[in-house]
C-alpha cells in the first residue's frame, strides 16, 4: 500500500503548484510553453509581464534573477511570488535565489546557459509574428552525433539540423557551422535558439535555400583546428553536402562569433559566407582566456589581400544587440577597422542587448542571404 | 570596461566552486560526469561516496535528497557540504532542499524526471563494466523528429536511435519503441538511460542486432491510440524499417510498461516482442489516473487465445529491481495471473529498485535477445 502511495505521488508530483489568480479566481495569462508538464507557473500575463513562484516555506529572503533582480513576497503557505516589468518576447535566462543560492526554477525547463543550468523564460512574440514559433510545415530533423576530437583529447557531441525532405532525398546540402556563445554548449543553438523551427519556417515559404546546420561544441582548446581536423571531415563523410567553399557558411554568436571570425580569416579558402552576431574581435589586447591575442595578425592577414576576401566572401554579415549590447564597442572598432582595411561587410542593428531574442532574429535574417 | 568586465564574468562563471579536499590538500576522488563544465562538484571520492557542495550563504538549512536525506553542514564562507554514504552504480536523480525549497544543483546537469528538471548524479561502474559506457566504437545516432498529434491535439517530439551504418546502408532493420517512466519524457531514455551508449557497444560486440529505437512520449491521452495513429506510420514511413510483427518489439519502465502491456496485449498482431521492466498491471482496482481499469480485460483478451499469444510474441521479458522496487507486488500478482493463463514469459530480477541502473541493465539484457 505504501509503495503504491509513492507511486501515485511519483505520477502526481509536479501537480502541487497554486497559481497566479485573476479578479474572478481564474488563473490569469498562460502558462509558459517552458514551464513543466502540469506545473501552472511561470505565468505569462497580460502586457508581456511574467508571474513567477516558488514554495520555500524556511527561507528568509527569495529573489528573481533575470538580468535584474526582483524580490518575491511569501504567504502564509510559504510559496514566495513576484511579477515582472514588461519583458521583450524571445527567450530570456533567469535564475531564483533562494537564501542567497542562485538556483533553477524547479517549476520550468533548464537550459545550459551562463555556465550552469539555467532556467528559460519564453516570452510570446506579437500576434502574426510567427517566425519563430512552431508551425504546421514540414520538419526537419535534429541529429545527436558523438564524435572523438583528438584536438581536446574527450568525447564530443555536435547536433546537426537537416532540412525537410533530406532523409528521401538524394540532393547535396550547404552546410552553416554555427557556434553558441560563451557559458553555452552545442545545445545552445537548436534549444535557445529554435534552430530547427527558424528553419523549417523559413525553408516552407521559400525565404530560405534548404541547407545543413551543424552545432558543435565551441568549448574547445583550438576551435578552428577542431573544427577543420574533426567536425567538417565528420560532417562531408557522413551527409549529402555541397564539399567546396560555395556550400559552407560558418557564423556564431558572441564567444562563436570570434570563433567564426578567426576560423574564416585564417582559413577563407574554406568559406563563402560569415556572420558575426554580437560580437567582434577584443578592441584591447588584454582578451580573457587567451583569446584575441591574434586579432592584429588577423586584421595583418585581410590587409594582404583584401580584394581575394572581398571576392571569396558572398557575406560578410554582422549584427548587435543595439547600444545596450556589451560587444557593441569591440564590434564599432571592428567595422572601422574592416572599414580602413576596405573589407566588404554588412552591418544589421536591432534593439534587446546581448540575449537570445537577438540572435534568433540574426540567424532569421543571416539564413536568407546565404547559398544564393 | 563594466560592459567586458560582464563578458569576462558570463565566461568565467562556474569557476568560483570551492570542492572537497583531501589530506594533502589536493582534491579528493573524480569530478562527476553530469557536473557541468569548469564545475569541480559533486565528486566521486573511493568506496562510490559521493561529495556535494553549494553555495547559499543565508539558508538556515540544507539538505540533500537522494532518495534518502543527508543534512549539509555550511563553513564559514557560506558553502554547505555533504559527503554520501556508499551508492550504488549508475544513474540517481537527487535534489537539494535549500530552506525548504526542493530544486536541481546548479554545479550538475539536469534531467527531467519526478516530473520536475532533476539533478542526476552517475555513479561509476565496477573496473572492466563497460556495457553502458562511452567506448571507442561506432557510435549511431540520435535524432529529434517533431509531430503533431492528433490523439493529443498537440505537437510532440520523439527521439529515434539509429543504429551505426545506417545512413550509408539501404538495409532494412527493425524496430523496438521503448517507453520512459511516470514523471519523465521522450528524453528519459537516451539521456538518463544512455539508449545509444548501451546500444552501440552491444553492436559492436555482435551481442544485439543493428536496430531503431523510437523514444516517444508516452504523457498521452491515450498511448496505444497515439502509438498506432501517429508513431508507427511516421517511423515506417520515414526510416528504412521491417514493417510487420516480426519487425517490432514494445517495451518500457514502470508507467512506460503498463503503456507497452497495454499496447502489445490489444494489438498482439502487431508486435512479436514485449518488454517490461520495473512494471506490471495494478493489482487493485483503484489504479492512479484511470490506468489499470482495463486490466481485467486485457487477462481476458489473453485467455481466449493464449496459443495464439504464445506464438505471436517470440519473447515476453520481464524484469524487476528485486523486492525494493515499488512495483514489486503488482509484478508478482500479474505473473501469477499469466502462469494460471499459461502465458509463457521470462522473468529477470537484479537489485536496486526503482532506478535507472535496473532500467539500463534491463534494456542491455532485453536488446540482446529480440529480433534474432
Amino acid at each position: 500500500m505504501k509503495k503504491t502511495l509513492i507511486f501515485i505521488m511519483l505520477l502526481t508530483l509536479a501537480l502541487g503548484n497554486t497559481i497566479v489568480a485573476g479578479d474572478a479566481g481564474k488563473p490569469e495569462g498562460q502558462v509558459s510553453v517552458n514551464a513543466v508538464r502540469r506545473s501552472q507557473v511561470p505565468r505569462i500575463l497580460p502586457g508581456n509581464r511574467a508571474a513567477f513562484e516558488v514554495k520555500a516555506p524556511e527561507a528568509k529572503k527569495v529573489q528573481l534573477d533575470l538580468g535584474r533582480l526582483y524580490d518575491m513576497t511569501r504567504d502564509d503557505n510559504g510559496v514566495w511570488r513576484c511579477v515582472t516589468d514588461s519583458l521583450m518576447p524571445g527567450f530570456h535566462y533567469y535564475f531564483l535565489v533562494v537564501d542567497g543560492a542562485r538556483v533553477a526554477d524547479p517549476a520550468s525547463e533548464s537550459f545550459f546557459g551562463c555556465g550552469v543550468m539555467a532556467s528559460g523564460l519564453e516570452v510570446p512574440y506579437a500576434e502574426g509574428d510567427k517566425r519563430f514559433e512552431l508551425a504546421d510545415v514540414p520538419h526537419g530533423e535534429v541529429v545527436q552525433r558523438r564524435y572523438h576530437s583528438s584536438v581536446d583529447n574527450a568525447d564530443k557531441r555536435m547536433f546537426i539540423y537537416t532540412p525537410p525532405g533530406y532523409n528521401s532525398s538524394t540532393d547535396r546540402y550547404p552546410v552553416l557551422y554555427l557556434q553558441h556563445g560563451g557559458g553555452e554548449d552545442e545545445r545552445g543553438w537548436s534549444q535557445q535558439g529554435r534552430t530547427d523551427i527558424i528553419m523549417d519556417n523559413l525553408i516552407a515559404q521559400g525565404k530560405a535555400v534548404p541547407m545543413i546546420i551543424v552545432m558543435s561544441d565551441g568549448n574547445s582548446r583550438d576551435f578552428t583546428e577542431e573544427l577543420i581536423k574533426e567536425c567538417i571531415p565528420l560532417v562531408e563523410s557522413n551527409y549529402r553536402v555541397i564539399a567546396g567553399p560555395e556550400g559552407r557558411a560558418i557564423a556564431g554568436l558572441s564567444m562563436g562569433g570570434i570563433h567564426a571570425l578567426n576560423a574564416a580569416i585564417t582559413h577563407p579558402e574554406l568559406f563563402s559566407n560569415l556572420g558575426v552576431f554580437s560580437s567582434g574581435w577584443w578592441a584591447t589586447s588584454a582578451a580573457p582566456g587567451g583569446m584575441g591575442n591574434d586579432t592584429e595578425k588577423y586584421y595583418d592577414r585581410i590587409k594582404k589581400d583584401t580584394d581575394y576576401f572581398n571576392r571569396q566572401f558572398r557575406n560578410v554579415w554582422i549584427s548587435m544587440g543595439g547600444k545596450e549590447d556589451i560587444a557593441y564597442n569591440n564590434c564599432q572598432v571592428m567595422m572601422k577597422r574592416f572599414d580602413d582595411l576596405g573589407l566588404k561587410y554588412e552591418y544589421f542593428e536591432t534593439p534587446g542587448g546581448h540575449t537570445w531574442p537577438v540572435w534568433r532574429e540574426s540567424l532569421y535574417r543571416f539564413a536568407q542571404r546565404i547559398f544564393k
